[in-house]
């Protein structure tokens, strides 16, 4: 993209996607460094609650949250177990959206492996804080480079160009004949247990066949459409809004309900 | 109000109550779907940490909170256990802003049940995103609608007028002669404790006489004016921000140190 | 500075530190107050989960914050525990910066104890909300006060000039002959644990010696440049992005995995 037309087109947003927490001044700072260079972007939280360095979490939330936002928009995500060390920064285009952190698989959920993609390292210190850090290049590099960016910067001002990306692989389920070993990835904020089984091509393959979702101590026999179509405390299945199977409990939690945790498996088998 | 007259008095404000939890992509998709139909708005959390499905507190909380945000403020709230479900999505008007959300109890604290009010349903999907799914309205169906709210859209456009709310009835206290039989909500950030006694009529008609505020294990004599006005540790009693009669301990927490929990009953009586 | 020069360089940006938690209707209510004021600032959390009550946290998160914005923006700080009492209200300028709240120790970590500072308390109820509560000066007095100062106006015109602060100390460690007897502060939301050991003098003194950082059944044997310099799992000592000496585990959790907590002791002795 030209500099003009990248300048044209920028609503000037600049969205955060960190495991900070909200206590402290971690996301502060970061939301400082980026309006000190455009005091007039607006910085939107998605989240500072990624679990610590839990990269697939935040690149999940990243794929199910980026798309919504005007084109032109800036996804800065900070995730950065490697910081100080000789990982890289990076900047990605895609979508006509830029997306700027460390080069640790944080993008892994936007790109198929291998595949080419569009972005530049980012080396030019003039962009950064003029004193950088060892521990924190999300305050220090990552965020004045993202105000520049919403800025109209040119992606290509800020270092050579890169054509692959640190790829981190989605924990696939297991198949077999007719059987699924799948596991909990972690839960949302209602207890609702995400599982590693996307809607594709599970959904397809399960339609109209006599289906058991099974854990320790419960079995579910079909997949819902949406939370109240079982009754209030009910085990349920459905296919959640960023297109993974979860097992919910209706009016209820289903992470306290079921005895489940992250980690866990689930194993699926149809007929 | 007319669509001219809301567009010039319209601050580009929507703001945000719901139970997503301030973990994973819910809040920051919704966000994203709201600037994505008005870039130049300003998205403002309120809160994210709504109990899960607690209508109630929801609406508690906007009520407390709605009317300090400039008129023509769009007031968003997504408390929403039946998505997919036949509840209605609706929009109101009241005192000049406009209050987004699903058809459940969500808005019941801004008017007495039965009260005709000022509304519409929401069925007009070219307002929707593309896809809608059956259990995130949240992100396909009201941000966009708020976004294009806050562009000025007459709330008419949207679909038919509605004439009544879904209501969800306060768990009034029981009086009986100078005895109250009343009941802890929840717990504030500080472990203060709310209970379901508001200031009118109780702030009346208890005024210059003995009173006794009890529970199991502790008894409080009198209702301060501020926190305060006790010492560090005591447990205190007074009419909070939200206009509820809270227990407290300056400087302490009520809900750590007393041993009371949301549920627990709280008696009064006075002479 | 005159109003004329305020109102040029001001980003109409406000930043707000507090204790409210992010439940509940305290912080949004405190925005609203803001933004019915000036609908055009950009509101911007810092934290709203300093720990309750804890003065010098919220000074120390400000410090570490505040000076990452553009100049001109407002800094709002509310913890309050003594609201409703005869705490001042005052606002302070340092370095084009307007900080806001209560004066009971919470700018602290700005100035040095006894330092000439330009302030005023606030005392003039025509930028107040009209109805002031005895609880909640954050929406009432302190949030409308900043909505001001965002659109310009003279400190000077909110109350008498003041020249000096509340002031609460430091806990400094404590040295003997090459021993130092420290504590620990606080963890971050990664489980590092914060020492109140400043990196002046003590990185200094310390450069080039053997050393040795001592708590309850571990001991480590140096500091650190960044977290990634130690295996996983291991811990580790280090000046973090704040200044402070802090003891992590690198890809861990210190504070989980150490079983320390706030408050514990910390030993460092050198040759």
């Amino acid at each position: 993209l030209g500099e003009k037309r990248l300048k044209k087109r920028n609503p000037g947003i600049v969205t955060l996607i960190t495991d900070f927490g909200d206590r402290g001044e971690y996301s502060g700072a970061v939301k400082g460094a980026i309006l000190k260079v455009n005091p007039h972007c607006q910085v939107v939280d998605i989240t500072h609650q990624i679990e610590p360095q839990n990269i697939l979490q935040a690149s999940f939330v990243l794929k199910h949250s980026y798309p919504y936002y005007p084109p032109g928009a800036i996804h800065l995500v900070v995730v950065d177990p490697g910081v100080g060390t000789k990982r890289k920064a990076v900047v990605v285009e895609k979508e006509g959206f830029l997306f700027v952190g460390p080069d640790n698989g944080v993008f892994s959920c936007l790109f198929s492996r291998g595949e080419r993609i569009s972005g530049n390292e980012i080396t030019q210190v003039k962009f950064f804080l003029p004193l950088v850090s060892d521990t924190f290049h999300g305050r220090d590099i990552f965020a004045p480079v993202a105000g520049h960016l919403s800025l109209g910067l040119d992606p290509k001002r800020l270092g050579p160009s890169i054509k692959n990306l640190v790829f981190v692989d989605w924990p696939a389920p297991v198949m077999s004949k007719k059987r699924l070993k799948a596991r909990i990835l972690w839960a949302d904020s209602f207890g609702n247990l995400m599982t590693n089984i996307p809607r594709e091509p599970y959904g397809r393959i399960w339609e109209g066949r006599r289906i058991q979702i099974k854990g320790k101590g419960w079995c579910i026999h079909r997949i819902h459409r949406t939370y109240g179509q079982s009754g209030p405390g009910r085990p349920i299945a459905l296919f959640g809004s960023g297109g993974l199977l979860e097992i919910s409990v209706n009016q209820g939690n289903a992470l306290n309900t079921l005895g489940l945790k992250p980690g866990d498996p689930v194993t699926i088998v149809w007929q």
